[in-house]
């Protein structure tokens, strides 16, 4: 039964699933049950298979743990990382949904400056149902907005805008720092709630939190992939980052658009800078060259499908950052068979064997 | 005598003109009274030189109109628009400051969401004086601000970011809209107060407006041209777009920064839409060549000063503008003589010069 602040018919409702890397707090989705009940809950396990996760009654849900990874993609599961929240993937590559919202169990309700709790989920999907302008600068933010519009100057043939492809949405109290920051300055906490949603213009990098994120997986699904992280691994916490490059990058080769700003969620609690100083610290150097190269890379115009592109982008990879460290071989050898297990489990003829991906525990 | 609200040494005040195109409101500088006094204003009246511009008791000003720009400027005087707020980069040629905060005539003083009155020119010195971040997108907006920085994934060695040019404010009440817009939508208003400052993105043109804006006048003056508008010329309402464009173009050259976003000013009152429309409209479809034309602007390696780079552009201009409509080549030219106008005024041996350059109307 439908929570009685929930509209009967939320916006998107068949056609989007909620991904969720683990669920270690049980308040989670307690306090999120007004806005999520009405949704598809995907959850991906990312520790230690034998632990139970407790969901509340109420929530249609299916839950994977490292074992129904292994199981469904057999020998392709290598390229999910282990004990750590970029399992997150394995949900949007098993989804079969147009549209994913992704939100760690650590953020909370937010309230806007009047007290009012935010739906972030429903301004995920009004930022992804209308066009981005990442051709052109709007002085005014997002002119598509209630009370907004292009200003004078704005071309008119650029008007139409591209369609949204993802939508990054921000945190409010405890903001996504990196371990030196946190360390440098363990107090600070955003109050700051700007009113804006903006698009990052074409050819610009961002930074992609996975925190609070919305996106079109028919438009950008593919390269959505949050790399090899966690148990292994070099490295950590460069997981969304690293998704975030390539679908830039990706987006900007096939017009398409990505838009920032709103919706907050409240972040409760900072994780712990010493560990994350360890899990980043060989992160912090490799992205003085993984910039330059995602600012440089130059897809064919035959990469036509966010696929070709991923696939073209892997080797670029290897051969550009190889030098760096002989991660960038595995990752790139990773990121083909990414693209090999999506089109596996996303074809025409998925259907037929949708029993063989059944998860463990579905409600 | 200073007003009592205003800070016994306000900041830059040896350093920084406001430049204002006529006055044609009296209660305008009684507004800004708190704010503007203790700074040198200059005046550019840009219509009918019989008229008399009256400015209240207390301010320090100088005021030029159409005869002093032809007696200073001799035949130069062709590249200053005439009857038009362009003429209001004269005020540009002759300051001898660092910085300059220009304003229109029917831009009051806004309040924030406190209700507080925004001192715009306090905020614009404090983005002009804190770096920019060109090379890479901040997802919490300005990281100089108190209770922000840079967000976990942006690159270390670009967080020094670049020197900042140009500072572009906002508008709350009459939204700067061209005329279409503001024939279709004659009842919006901008009443969304976003509360952030931000860098538009190396190789990104926005539209820049002239009613709320400063720049550092040594690191961007001479790009700073309003272009020919207004009589005689067949098009209007596009002098701060053209020097919009051609200086993030030329900024982005050089490797400065440009702000957008805080502060907000009240703009009391829309412009006839019908006249705008008879100003605008040979603007509206060229800006559909002149566009593209900036977004593929390459600057030779050579072009190491601002005046090299616009004496570059006015080439550019010329040669890839020029079949759209004669104008192009008038205005190419204009910007030629601009520049050596820039330059005569502004060299070392100017000091000796000075009297000649000295306004009828000083106080």
């Amino acid at each position: 039964m439908a929570h009685p602040s929930v509209p009967v018919v939320p916006a998107l409702k068949d056609e989007l699933d909620i991904v969720i890397p683990t669920i270690r707090n049980l308040d989670f989705l307690e306090q999120w049950r007004p806005f999520f009940q009405p949704y598809h809950l995907i959850i991906v396990q990312d520790g230690d298979p034998t632990k139970t996760i407790r969901v509340p009654d109420g929530f249609d849900y299916e839950l994977y743990n490292r074992n129904d990874v292994n199981r469904i993609l057999g020998p392709k599961a290598s390229c999910i990382s282990f004990k750590d929240s970029a399992c997150r993937c394995f949900g949007f590559l098993i989804s079969k949904k147009k549209y994913i919202f992704t939100i760690d169990d650590d953020c909370f309700v937010a309230k806007d400056p009047s007290g009012k709790d935010i739906n972030a989920l429903a301004q995920h999907i009004n930022n992804l149902l209308t066009p981005s302008t990442p051709f052109f600068f709007n002085t005014l933010y997002d002119p598509y907005r209630d009370g907004a519009d292009f200003v004078r100057g704005y071309p008119f043939s650029m008007r139409e805008g591209a369609p949204t492809a993802i939508s990054h949405g921000l945190w409010l109290n405890i903001p996504d720092y990196d371990a030196p920051t946190q360390l440098v300055k363990p107090r600070e906490r955003n109050t700051r709630y700007v009113d804006a949603v903006m698009t990052i213009p074409k050819g610009t990098l961002f930074p992609m939190c996975g925190m609070n994120l919305g996106f079109n997986r028919e438009l950008i699904g593919p390269a959505m992939y949050f790399g090899l992280m966690g148990d292994g691994q070099p490295i950590g916490r460069y997981d969304d980052m690293w998704a975030g490059w390539c679908a830039k990058v990706i987006c900007d080769h096939l017009g398409l658009g990505v838009k920032t700003g709103l919706p907050y969620i409240w972040h409760s609690k900072a994780s712990n800078p010493f560990v994350n100083l360890k899990k980043e610290y060989k992160g912090i150097y490799w992205q003085e060259d993984i910039i330059p190269f995602f600012q440089s890379v130059s897809l064919p115009r035959e990469c036509t499908t966010v696929q070709k592109c991923y696939v073209e982008l892997s080797k670029l990879v290897a051969e550009k950052l190889g030098h760096v460290d002989p991660y960038f071989q595995k990752l790139s050898d990773a990121m083909v068979t990414w693209i090999e297990a999506w089109d596996e489990l996303n074809t025409p003829s998925q259907a037929a064997s949708e029993t063989k991906t059944s998860p463990v525990n579905t409600k």
